[in-house]
């Protein structure tokens, strides 16, 4: 496809609708949108943002993005959204809730659709948002629906990430504690109004204080808000500059920025080496093998062997 | 490894321990094992749980045990838990629930530490399932913690998948429903005697109405339970026995094993091809190009290029 690429860092809506679009539908693995967007990126802040369905990301993300703005920042939203493969659609269910910023130029929101294309997902994230770095957005929010290893992996690119529980989590915060608490910059127990707020942030609170603190490393904090009530934003802002200090004092943007490249390279070498790998004739092979009626004397280990040489 | 055949096919727990440890810890590619157990598959019935954290899975799960041990049926559970990289331990925390069962002989209760290993935790749940079905255990449960991918992926690979929701999940079902409806064979409404219990099942079943209905498919059920207070449990019971009726009708336990087997070889193909792909040599070029301090002139897909040349 032909990509202005004058049109994306001139920040015209068209050629980044247009960008969005190839990123979402090609299926090969063309990185020419990467070596145009990489000489311009590395300026965005991207944050990430996971939690269970229903913690009301949604209206927290609008609360960002209305501190973002009064402060003349451009921000991007990228949703991924679980996508069922009968329907081809992304849920843009409580999109509604941030559509008081369709209108206004300074904010773009997009869906993606994961169309369960796992291994791809996090790579097309990425390329999206490299369209809105090169584009001159300030910040880029990654939103992801549920707590799966794919959900963090995608929140997990970004320089910060937001995880983002309820008062009721509390009694799963032990059963989901473990991926949670490697990823968590900072946790935000959201809807803090109903019960169990403060015994939700206590246990997070205590979770964290039995990791051994680690000199130069970023310890997570917790804070609480009500984002259907504009109440707590400026708290969670307060800990994200935070947090943005602490990276640029460590020089943690640019690492990030060099792990993600480094990422995308693997990955595309490594889709590419196994694209090449299965050869219609090897593919042949191993359906063969199945169509067969008994079984039995089948020894897998000897057919993978066997495919390898 | 030594692996004690005729201890597990005679049901020694010593035996079926050592091979578990085994497939939980090795770090290779090793399907000796796979290849030993093959001829003595295809027996058990494999039942997927799936849910968000707190929908009252272990309990129901301790409610199936139950049934099916009134039954004579020997059982077999493995619990999928998510693993923090710096405890290195699985959590425990709900499997109390089910605790009662630990001093029967005929369950069998293990949990499957992920060890961040994504790739990986859907083979080694498939390994430690076929070992209890060499074993002969009649049902074999894979219980996951999440809503994402992994999960889905590992709970997927049985012949009958529950998806465990509670009354609250109402509001969320829409943002969930692309990744489960696909692969949910049945819709479980625990801690039914919550409000919001008929309306949470009204929703379901119009999401499932909305399919078309397809001649030859199992059309998805959805069941209201209330496991800590043992209500529901044979209505669920009576669902998963038509399943299963549906299941054997349609020639798709015999589809399921295939495909199970077929998935197996191509991973460990995939993973095999990667591992030799990938020489210290070509890991050095990557990590060096990614050392220096002016990364502004890279081009990433070429890169990739020449990576792969």
């Amino acid at each position: 496809m032909n990509i202005d690429l004058d049109g994306i860092l001139d920040s015209k809506r068209l050629a980044i609708t247009r960008a969005l679009s190839f990123v979402e539908n090609s299926s090969d693995l063309d990185m020419s949108l990467t070596d145009s967007l990489f000489p311009h990126l590395g300026k965005a802040y991207r944050v990430g943002i996971t939690g269970p369905p229903g913690a009301g990301k949604s209206s927290l993300v609008d609360r960002m993005i209305e501190y973002w703005r009064s402060q003349d920042k451009r921000v991007a939203v990228i949703s991924v959204d679980p996508t069922s493969p009968f329907t081809g659609g992304a849920i843009l269910g409580d999109r509604v809730r941030m559509g008081r910023h369709y209108a206004d130029k300074g904010v773009f929101i997009r869906s993606m659709a994961t169309r369960g294309s796992h291994g791809g997902l996090a790579l097309r994230t990425q390329d999206a948002a490299d369209i809105f770095d090169a584009a001159g957005y300030d910040i880029i929010l990654y939103e992801t629906v549920g707590v799966g290893q794919v959900e963090l992996d995608v929140a997990n690119a970004a320089d910060t990430t937001l995880v983002v529980l309820v008062p009721e989590s509390g009694d799963d915060i032990q059963a989901m504690k473990a991926g949670l608490m490697e990823i968590a910059d900072l946790f935000v127990i959201n809807k803090a109004d109903r019960q169990g707020a403060n015994q939700a942030l206590t246990q997070i609170q205590s979770m964290l204080e039995m990791r051994h603190p680690e000199e130069d490393k970023w310890m997570p904090k917790v804070v609480k808000t009500s984002a259907l009530q504009a109440e707590g934003t400026s708290g969670l802002m307060d800990v994200l500059l935070a947090h943005q200090e602490f990276l640029s004092a460590h020089g943690e943007f640019r690492q990030n920025f060099k792990t993600r490249i480094y990422e995308k390279i693997r990955s595309h070498v490594e889709r590419k080496t196994l694209n090449k790998y299965w050869t219609s004739q090897k593919q042949d092979i191993l359906n063969e093998l199945l169509k067969q009626d008994d079984l039995s004397g089948l020894l897998p280990g000897k057919i993978v062997d066997s495919l390898l040489r």
